[in-house]
């Protein structure tokens, strides 16, 4: 696409401040360099980071901001007094048309309270979804919902199957990826009926439907490599994802611990350290930066508030690949694919995506 | 206590067979002299086990059974057929008053929906919960429920807690142990209806139990060693403790690839040897073993289907420190203190618990 898309970034957001965000942004213009920005935040910390990093400077406008949603913030504060922080700036300039996605390190919470009442949902979605990526022993997998929701009826579940198998298809470049519903057994008697009754709805649409619907999985599954995409509601999801991050974080403590304990267990780690920095990259949430509100009338991607300027960079390196390959028509065109098949109750073939409404 | 703590044991269950359940069971008995032993399985394989196990073989008791429930059975199936197998007949040994405690390192589906059904629950508790420890980076936590319920009400989470923390007591040598409702978020608005009207109750009178309540706790903080027992429904219980081993056992797999891949890193491996030996042993199941169905009219201890001797022996272990502390007694004076309290509506403080029946 010959499309320069244009990024609201929420320069106030993240552990790190300015400095960090816009060392992220200029690294990911320099991957991408048709991206544009636009700047969120206090015009008196982003200017002198600008006047070094000119490349970025050339291809962004800096629009000021007075206020600023903190980390430690209620979601219910930041609706109230938000709307002119530079978090609530840039999702509104996401609704207002003037940039394709914002970007933020900030606050969760926040973010997603006001993001869900700027952009309400897109067509065929009843619910949005925060969708992230997860490192596994092989490529990594998306998960979602990760608490966008507390509850999830089948047809939530279903709708983010269709979004997850979109986001993996643009972000992992896979043509039909593996879904599961993440549930406490395989067999199709287990867990609640409205994982019982999305898998039902999955496995009779999944094989039309550009994903493979593989059934339920366990948790244990999230992580070994043989899964694409795995679907929950927003508690269980960021359940699992935040039991998955904090055992990593321990075996890596553990890991550290037992090297400093002795001399010769120093000496052992400095022979197998570029090993064992090979790991730590695997494991780093910076090289799998990138949360997305799938289902909005617009695109937010959240940054871990942790990251590094490596870790901005590549979340705005998702953010340019949903917009450049359209993530919002997509998740449109399988749900009306989805709504029409199931009306039909017949069994039928994609139509190709250029159809567009033939298949409503 | 002066007692000879009765265990019926499963000798069919669990992938190592008798020769592992019987090692494991002649390892208990030589750390607790007193247990005593009702050996249930095949007599055939088990007699010429018994043969090398002197010790044991004077304190035990063979019943021979020809059924066998399988890993791969479902549960309804081991409801059918299973009351003759060595894991029903273990079972229907304690109902009987025959024995303290089953022990079984097979099939949980069918072990819990046997267990349900012959022994129902205990004074005061609606639902069983399965608890199990899980290694942190300091000591245990107890984990409840792991998948006996997939909802649960604010009361079951209740009773949960006041299960959890009487389990936390005696396996942990706790006088009050911290506990906390598993959530996806620490403020009090978080989560469901339910975890919230479970914090109210907690709120009020966990300071008159043998436990402190210390509110909402997200997934990421299950491993960090802050808490004492972590309570949950059995659906996102059971996702959070797979995530996290999946996780432990992926980290653990992608270090021992790191440390083959040169020769230099295999010599790094050696110098650190018995340092990264001591981190596999502090997160291998085996040295944490011995998942427990509370709040049953009688005590079952399910051993990791893949456990060795060792892990064997410490959940015959954890089963003989369940008998000779009773923890049935525990659960029912701590919950009749509970209901009391609440309907006086007034505080209280906890009685002695040789004041039994007086709380009630």
């Amino acid at each position: 696409m010959n499309m320069e898309p244009i990024v609201a970034l929420d320069c106030m957001g993240g552990d790190g401040g300015p400095a960090t965000v816009l060392a992220g942004a200029a690294t990911a213009r320099e991957r991408y360099p048709r991206l544009r920005f636009r700047l969120f935040g206090d015009h008196a910390r982003i200017a002198p980071e600008l006047e070094r990093l000119r490349g970025l400077a050339a291809a962004a406008d800096v629009v000021h901001t007075d206020g600023e949603v903190l980390a430690t913030d209620k979601p219910s504060h930041a609706l109230r007094r938000g709307r002119d922080s530079s978090m609530g700036r840039a999702i509104m300039e996401v609704r207002e048309g003037r940039a394709h996605v914002a970007v933020s390190a900030g606050n969760t919470g926040a973010l997603m309270a006001m993001a869900k009442l700027m952009l309400r949902t897109q067509e065929g979605i009843d619910r949005p979804a925060l969708a992230a990526l997860l490192p596994t022993a092989k490529a990594d997998v998306v998960m979602l919902d990760l608490g966008a929701n507390v509850e999830s009826s089948a047809e939530n579940l279903v709708q983010f199957a269709v979004m997850g198998a979109a986001f993996a298809r643009i972000v992992l470049g896979l043509k039909r990826p593996r879904v599961a519903l993440l549930n406490i057994g395989e067999e199709e008697l287990k867990g609640t009926e409205e994982l019982r009754d999305a898998a039902a709805m999955l496995r009779q649409a999944g094989g039309d439907l550009p994903l493979q619907f593989v059934g339920f999985a366990e948790g244990d599954k999230l992580v070994r490599g043989d899964l694409d995409v795995v679907v929950s509601d927003g508690f269980s999801g960021n359940v699992a994802l935040k039991a998955a991050e904090g055992t990593a974080r321990l075996v890596v403590e553990l890991l550290g611990r037992a090297f400093r304990s002795t001399l010769l267990s120093q000496l052992g780690f400095l022979l197998a350290s570029k090993q064992l920095k090979s790991l730590r990259a695997h494991v780093d949430p910076n090289n799998h930066n990138g949360a997305v509100f799938l289902g909005l009338g617009g695109l937010v991607v959240k940054s871990h508030g942790g990251a590094n300027a490596k870790g901005l960079a590549n979340a705005i390196g998702v953010a340019h690949d949903l917009v450049v390959d359209d993530i919002g028509g997509r998740i449109a065109h399988d749900m009306r694919f989805f709504q029409a098949h199931r009306t039909l109750g017949a069994p039928a073939s994609a139509p190709p995506r250029s159809g567009d409404e033939a298949a409503a």
